[in-house]
């Protein structure tokens, strides 16, 4: 997390109203029971979501408040996720077995907070440019948890047979996608952040590598494209498939992408705007590193390490389908809802051949804010470029996403490279 | 499930109504998101139950009905709980993922089917006549799930460590209590229902049993007596024990009744309302049947088999603490809330020595309802005598209660005999 | 375990030769390897019972001699079984983790034992006197455990894809069987065991028991009837079966019975003797209680209680086809090998509809022999009659085994009843 | 699987029996039982390996010779480990279940595939030619599997509780180790393998990299550090762990190195010379890479990347202690057993901070060979330098070696960087 400087206070408290409210306008059409449900232990309860974005405020930034009064002291054991350093947690896998406090108290509490926050900070100003970076990262903080609200509660409602709607949005009509390979020379170059907002740590040391000529490929792969694979009968033949991908589609009996179903000859998805047919048109979304890797394996192709994503990037345009452009233009949530001149950015995260380590020199920051990256770089992979649950304000092109081989939950895609 | 023969539509409308009514009482108190937790696959959420009876009744009764319209066809899915011969069930185990009906919705089902079903009774005394006994086996099995709601949400809040109140009731005060033998001489028995009224298939036929000589304890076992168990390492020494009880032990890592924890050199419990110290004068429950028979081989002492219950039972009130009339003296609905001349029957569940199994010629009636009771004979025990979340009009001294040996989330404590 | 009177230390030691022996006889055809695989929990290496025993001989008998040197004091961790008053036990799943001592080393401690108890009571017949019916238990255990030796490696030598034959013994040719209902009237009838013999200590007190009127199949249910069930779809219809029963089903994708192999039409099946074609005319063997239960239902009738099968049973010849008359004459270690006039005993242990409790009055030995069957009474059946497995001299009409009702790999049968 | 060119068959056949011939050296102290076991699904039993091996010869060089009729059509199917272009297998984790053939069944298979394959090459120069760096991959093969069969039977035999001997080997005193930071400068490198003799075909391609400046420790981390560690209490504090690792702490209660066990105040240690108190003076090993991650962290170090490593090798002395030499000299199979001018390699393999993936343009060999390495390229560390398991012909700078990040059963120990 590098510090920002931010000179005007009434800047970043209307950022921080902007952002805060953001969360609150994702879960207006949910229900109280809709926001209790965790349907896995990876998904957590959207009321989950909404309390520990706050907790994080109030423990890191608030708490340095001489006169601020913990809003309730049994909230730290429920709302702290995994800072270890700051206390034990209630159980990650029992979060939906907490009814109280309930949706409305935990509305109240971020209302409380947030006034006790935006009152400090403007009664006081050398508090507020002591804590700019912290808020900075708190704020950045919630945009990722907004992230994981949409892709929960899209986990959470596809569990019910009835297969409710989240948000009824508009599809653009997309042509079936052409495909070109876009060269890159060989060369030393440097990769990592070194400008002047914000980054996470794990971006940083900006630092050096050797990269050989490789081509990448300018558009996601398309679910026409992924429904050959398993028409070919991808998912039968062990020899495009990684050891423990292999394993993985026997435990689980994957035969198609997480939120894909048959119906007789045609096949279905279910999406934030409920049940639909798949469109062949629009990038294939919810596969796996193992999927992603067994189908670059089949399509005689490879996955791009991130260095060589993030090379392709320098000079890209970052429009694309993101969640507050969506939103603001009544578009579904969907990878490809909203037709454009895509660049690498949006639509899906793009699954990387790079394990997630540290680059040469990194340090987590000390405190209990270095337990929000580090502590993570062992059997994840990094992912690049953002999805539709992704704010336009959060990505950058050096930016690391990253999570285990076998997660199929997030917006995640595929982008070719050879 | 005996027919009975009921005259008057009235009187059966009535108990209709009222035993309606009495399960949306239980659930006063609770808010949309503690209705729907399920804390373990044994538990369901409350809006489950509130659901379940309803669809009890319609698909039992109100599809008879030549003019009813299904009030949502996607309920049957959901809300069927075990009838392999009405069709697929919705996983048990993850009844808790399912938000929408909502609560409200649920309300809504309810009164709609409350509504058709009274309609229809009141202009068709013939129906009315030809349905009386399902609608008495629906009402009996609304009264046990009314007896779940109370179990499962005890279980559901104990989850949440900040320890919420469901109801905040009295209690009397108690005296130690006493304990006396009573004698009972060999002789051949007749046991199992053959009065007038309603009575569950499993309770029948009556049929004839010998018995040898034995003497039943006139009182429950204390929290204090089951306290000087622990004490003396009743956990901890295998000889009391069953094999499986051991293993259970060793695996659940058990010391005390479910709901107990120590504070210090004392020992709190959770109740419905709230953490309390364990008052030593009061029943012990929340104990597994491997726990009541390991106190009681612990006490040189055994525990009664369902036969000798029954048969000690015999001319005894029916007096005891039971819900309803614990909620309407405003008692904590908690074993000896209320101090009184206590029977074999109220407070906690007796677990019997008897394994649950089909008494001599029993059949279980055909068509779905007679996967009601035949189908769990095995690996579970009877339990007798009805508990605090009992309805009083709900038990009988033949009513044959059962549950695994494990089981510690219902009513169930320990009388002794020998 | 009743007291037995045994007048003649020549007659006792000859007695515990012969039993020592059949042992050893029994595992002739086994190399050092096969003696070594446990390939369930429940299932024991061959090496280990051939040690436990000498453990039971040396624990219980040998360790009260003066003068007697244990053979190995590291023996008393690995071979005790499960009795927890004599110490702490080698986890039972893993013994097939230890590959010393060898096979020859335990060949080497039975051979030491023996000689050494042998002495021993030559030399002192008073101790002879005091230990005969301790010894007496001990050689019932060590025919308890020479079925084990069988089932077990049976079990083992399924693992194995080349179909290893054990025995390579003669089938007599069969007829189909033809099959009566005997009647028995009601009364009131004295079970358990009151002669002068060897009992077990679960077989006492006898008692006096109610009996209904009933009808009893004078002939166990064929592999061709059992056939019929399955073509009947009945392992897909879920009205046949106890709710577990259905589980089991489901969790373990059971189709046929244990060791029963589809091979295009026709059916093969794995024997002690290899795989060979289902003989129809043969008694069904490795049936689960679940199983027994859902063909009884299905054939209109049901299982008979313990007690029924007991009153059947009296005057019955205890002919039948044992291990130790198979063996003998040649014969293959198989339900009906040979063919002859059967009684209620030998071929398979029948599933009787009795859990296995305690009989009125019953009271465990002190010590730790206590241990031997009063802490299994719960969640286990009672079997009668036993089985090709079984030795002719270790069965009784009031003999109960008794295991869980998913149990598929004791050699268990179907008698039906009405 | 680089092709090297053999021109003299003799020198061939020489190097293939010498490398057959050790593999029977290694097991000559075993039983057959011994050779039975698999103590945990990562272990095989040594006569698995020992037929293993010999399948790969097989199948992949004799099945080309025209004359060679099959040994036993059914070892295909046992004995193949996962090549699924072979065919299936049988299940890696039954492996133990398999008592025939048994082990004399599997020296026979031995000697006879060896005897055909002799004389096969002996007789067809052109075969031999054109098989010859198969057979090399055969023989580097057969010294991965020399390794295994060490470490299997050290896990097989750590399970019995009479701590049993595999080999009594000498051991010399150590001084307590000197440790001193060697400085490396920042550089474009060449690493992978570009020699005359065999490679692993993920050594390959030879390829850049930039690495920054670092110094890397001379010797590797002794049981005395890392006894500090343990008594810092470092498996008790969250902040020097990954977030997995954390959870493996909690997950199987590690406190100290596989096959540590504390005695009082001191520690033993079992190893294949039996139980012996730990020798602070010895490099430490069974450490998973989540330990050897968290020692480093508390010692302000870092693991090396295997780029470091690799260029510090440069020039090193490939002296150390391996199996050959070990026992050619009498000593026992365990780190620092020799003294020694110790380079980078030997005693243990050393954990790296590099994930294992591929190098910039890697491709698998085409065919079943191409499941040899690169289907493992997920969730995996590797490790450098060889251990006391290793062939001393088995070793070069370049070799990766591969581990999941919890592994501890392997001879894996820590060298530090920063």
């Amino acid at each position: 997390m590098t510090l920002v400087s931010i000179d005007q206070r009434s800047d970043l408290l209307q950022r921080f109203i902007e952002v805060r409210r953001f969360s609150e306008r994702l879960v207006e059409s949910l229900s109280p029971e809709d926001c209790m449900v965790q349907s896995m232990p990876d998904v957590s309860p959207t009321k989950w979501h909404l309390a520990h974005t706050t907790w994080f405020f109030e423990t890191f930034v608030l708490s340095k408040c001489p006169d601020y009064c913990v809003h309730d002291e049994r909230y730290a054991h429920l709302f702290n996720s995994y800072y270890n350093s700051i206390g034990e947690q209630y159980p990650r896998s029992r979060r939906g077995m907490v009814s109280r406090p309930t949706l409305a108290d935990v509305m109240e509490y971020r209302r409380s907070v947030d006034e006790s926050l935006r009152k400090w900070l403007e009664s006081d100003s050398e508090a507020a440019a002591k804590l700019a970076s912290v808020i900075e990262i708190g704020l950045q903080h919630e945009q990722q948890h907004q992230e994981l609200i949409l892709t929960d509660i899209k986990h959470v409602l596809s569990q019910n047979p009835c297969w409710p709607v989240f948000q009824a949005g508009k599809m653009d009509d997309l042509a079936e996608p052409t495909m070109h390979w876009i060269d890159h020379q060989e060369n030393l170059f440097q990769v990592g952040f070194d400008g002047d907002g914000f980054c996470f740590d794990n971006e940083q040391p900006r630092h050096r590598v050797f990269v050989e000529s490789y081509q990448i490929c300018d558009s996601l792969v398309s679910c026409g494209e992924y429904l050959k694979f398993i028409e070919d009968g991808g998912y039968a033949r062990p020899e495009y498939w990684l050891s423990l991908g292999w394993q993985a589609v026997q435990n689980h009996v994957w035969a198609a992408p997480l939120y894909w179903q048959q119906d007789g000859d045609s096949w279905l998805e279910f999406t934030l705007s409920g049940l639909r047919p798949v469109d062949l048109n629009r990038p294939v979304t919810h596969v796996s590193y193992f999927e992603a890797d067994a189908f670059a394996r089949w399509s005689e192709a490879r996955l791009p390490t991130e260095t060589e994503w993030e090379i392709a990037s320098a000079g890209s345009s970052q429009q694309g389908n993101f969640v507050d452009t969506l939103l603001d233009q009544g578009m579904a949530i969907h990878p490809g809802a909203a037709q454009g001149d895509h660049s690498l950015f949006g639509d899906v995260w793009q699954w990387t051949a790079s394990p997630y380590v540290a680059y040469p020199g990194y340090r987590p920051p000390a405190g209990a804010l270095g337990e929000y990256n580090g502590k993570f770089m062992c059997n994840q992979f990094v992912l690049r470029g953002g999805s539709v649950a992704t704010s336009s304000s959060h990505i950058r092109s050096t930016h690391r996403n990253f999570f285990p081989a076998d997660t199929r939950w997030q917006f995640s895609g595929i982008r070719l490279c050879r």
